[in-house]
């Protein structure tokens, strides 16, 4: 973990654009800057927003302290001015930012941050690397979860995450993607993400025979009996040898709560088979945890596959996203407030992806008044209002002939105040309440928008106001 | 970045494992653990080595403070006296490890720890997680500096890494693995990774044109000025206004470092063209340097296309190890040591590459005399010696026909004692001194270990002794 402030985890070329504002005429203007990403990863139909608490105390605490001052004055291009600036440096613009868990697609603002071009400018990478890993992780989270079928996942991830943050903020976010616990002792300690463990096989080994280390694992921790039954042979001599402590132990003390794990070989095969010699031994309750380079699809298939498992636990798959171990999310300038007037900004591109959408902006999401489930969104500038009584037509903001009008709707705005002039107005959410809502938001999409192959794209609109904009500045930008 | 002590950054089963031994007779048992992985990632052909500087800060530093106790005490299932002696707790142990920058193998050792049960199983999770992320990203940073064929290379990626620390520990690895800079002002600020940037699409847009922009960088970064040439197009736009600001601003002053940014679009097209437009109009000072989605393979095609570049901006595809973000080390139980006596370990498995090698370990480098390149490495039992005026045998572990019989050789110990009974020995180098290791370390392996395609493995053989043992024990375990 690194030392000192976090003032300084940032791009060098934020602080020489912030020193270049800082001697210009734009050092006054007021930016507004979008939070986006542009695709799915894994191909995905949705993202699980998550990281606006990291954003939150992050800007909370913002300070360049001496030590930060000292090291940017040796590096000899930033003036005694501009570090004069840095020593009272406080965040005090606004923020305005999706509810941590909501559910969000491509080229949606998760956030946007209106403030002071510098201030705005010398935050984009934390709050880049901050959104970008969580809701990776919230999202893998949440395919994991949604492939084991109602059962129990935990996060097994910890050792192979990318560094101690990683595996704190990473099984934080697997959390709030649906995942109901984890081994990362220090996530629950700060958040209260339920921890729990088994054993390992160093365990197993460090006694004269398997038997003797079960026995001794069922003593000392009676409650929370997982018993890892793969280090010698899973069949031969790991189920049997559980089946005995477990009889021997903890049924004369009445506790009916207990599991075997198996971490290696064939999972369906083996728990099968384990199922079988567990019932036969009368231990019906005996639940059956696996792991092992686990993820959403390989836990689709053992399902498929009729396995006897009743909880999952996975690693490094769900820790990294390791299929698709990036959320490309960017942060444009999309707005430019100069003595009170909105200048919208652009940047165009000869790839049509990159091009940004100008302005301010709100997002609206549409739901179906008869069943409360999503229809689409519409993205807007940031004071339009939707008349909730009158049809309102949306249309493809690529092929706008593709048009639809919508009547009994409501909608629910999206982007939310939460830090204003530099404090938070809006108090974030309890984990658990984040959870809850991410399983909420999650539940009133259909099915075939969070499919796992080829899912449906889900619609996001422009207003016609902020679409004719758009327009207009392309055709300005592009003759 | 999490708060509070490292020493919960654990899986919770270390916890109630050592509350287990702590109240078995296993209590004062020294045991042996290896670290080390089985696959190279990205089917390369070597790993370097990385995060040892972590392991050493943590284990000086490691402590259990109040917050902590009181956290566990709340779970319910520690005993008094084991919270007793984790508020003394110190790790008081053997590291014995590969200096940071080595190149390892699969099956080797990168560290192995020998200390009291209690205290080796404690530190496993952070152990795991600081030498696989780092040698993970290390490794990738090797493969990308290659592939750019003596032109510079930047670490780009802190908005796409796993979190802070993934962001400023991630770019201090890849500075080992022979990139030469990074974006990460904080890497610069705390390990001294030289941290330069240039200017982001934002800094165009905030003037009324692009040639405004780049004349206020130039003037206000005259030593520092790469300008970002795709905001609008690349060669009608971009490339003239930085010839007109370098030429207006730069030039006049002298000055004869600065540069050009490409960010989309063909590279090698793009580049190729900006190399003319920039040569015709006298600037062959001017230097070239692209981003946007590189990696090791994307650079080598660029490089065969003769792209015309002089350095490359590296971002998610390293600071992720996007390719494969996993290096899936292991820390096994090899040997306990009762009553002073070794009594060595080993796991069985049905997976072959499952099964472990029992026992403590050096680890021997053979390097001809005559060229000083490494022929192969053996691993060996902690005390053996190799008498380097004697022929030599080694054979291959699996296929124990295929013998080989080295002369005119010398040898290299790997496993150097770097912290005995919880005290330093063994200063870490510094991270250049680390660099530079690294650099030559890899320069003694032959080309065909460090293609990137499939690459010839490298001889990684065991002694006699310590084959011997393993096919023992294994017949032991196995009837």
């Amino acid at each position: 973990m690194h030392k000192g402030t976090q003032a300084l985890v940032q791009d060098f070329y934020e602080l020489t654009m912030a020193q270049g504002y800082f001697d210009s005429t734009l050092k006054d203007d007021v930016a507004v800057f979008d939070l986006f990403f542009r695709e799915v990863p894994d191909e995905g139909g949705y993202v699980v927003s998550a990281g606006l608490f990291s954003v939150i105390e992050y800007l909370q605490n913002l300070r360049f302290d001496e030590d930060d001052l000292a090291y940017l004055k040796k590096k000899g291009v930033f003036s005694e001015a501009f570090l004069e600036y840095l020593r009272d440096f406080r965040f005090r613009g606004n923020v305005y930012a999706l509810a941590e868990g909501t559910i969000v697609f491509p080229y949606e603002p998760i956030l946007s941050v209106k403030a002071n071009i510098i201030e705005a400018q010398l935050i984009e990478s934390f709050l880049l690397l901050s959104i970008n890993h969580q809701s990776l992780i919230a999202t893998k989270g949440s395919r994991v979860k949604r492939a084991a079928r109602g059962r129990k996942v935990m996060e097994f991830g910890t050792r192979r995450a990318h560094g101690p943050d990683a595996s704190v903020l990473g099984a934080r976010a697997a959390y709030i993607g649906g995942v109901d616990g984890t081994s990362s002792v220090k996530t629950d300690q700060l958040y209260g993400v339920p921890a729990l463990g088994t054993m390992a096989h160093s365990w197993v080994q460090m006694f004269d025979d398997e038997y003797a280390s079960f026995k001794r694992y069922c003593e000392v921790f009676p409650h929370q009996s997982t018993l890892l039954v793969d280090t010698y042979d899973v069949l031969k001599s790991g189920v049997p040898n559980a089946i005995k402590a477990i009889k021997e132990v903890l049924l004369p003390k009445g506790i009916d709560r207990y599991a075997v794990r198996i971490d290696s070989g064939d999972l369906a095969y083996l728990s099968k088979q384990a199922r079988k010699m567990l019932d036969e031994a009368g231990l019906e309750n005996c639940r059956i945890v696996v792991s092992n380079s686990l993820d959403e699809h390989t836990i689709d298939e053992l399902l498929d596959q009729e396995a006897k498992i009743d909880a999952f636990g996975v690693g490094e798959r769900l820790i990294t996203a390791k299929s698709n171990p990036v959320l490309g999310g960017v942060y444009k300038l999309v707005s430019v407030f100069r003595d009170g007037k909105e200048i919208p900004k652009i940047k165009v591109s000869e790839n049509p992806d990159k091009i940004t959408t100008p302005a301010f902006k709100q997002i609206y999401r549409i739901y179906d008044l008869d069943n409360d489930m999503a229809i689409a969104d519409l993205i807007t500038l940031r004071d339009e209002t939707i008349d909730e009584s009158k049809p309102l037509t949306i249309f493809d903001p690529l092929h706008t002939w593709k048009q639809k009008t919508l009547e009994n709707f409501y909608v629910r705005p999206l982007l939310n105040l939460v830090i204003e002039d530099g404090n938070i107005v809006d108090k974030p959410a309890s984990l658990e309440d984040t959870r809850q809502h991410a399983k909420e938001d999650l539940a009133r999409f259909w099915e075939e928008i969070k499919r796992f192959e080829v899912p449906h794209p889900y619609y996001v609109d422009l207003s016609e106001k902020l679409w004719k904009l758009k327009d207009k500045m392309l055709k300005e930008n592009t003759n």
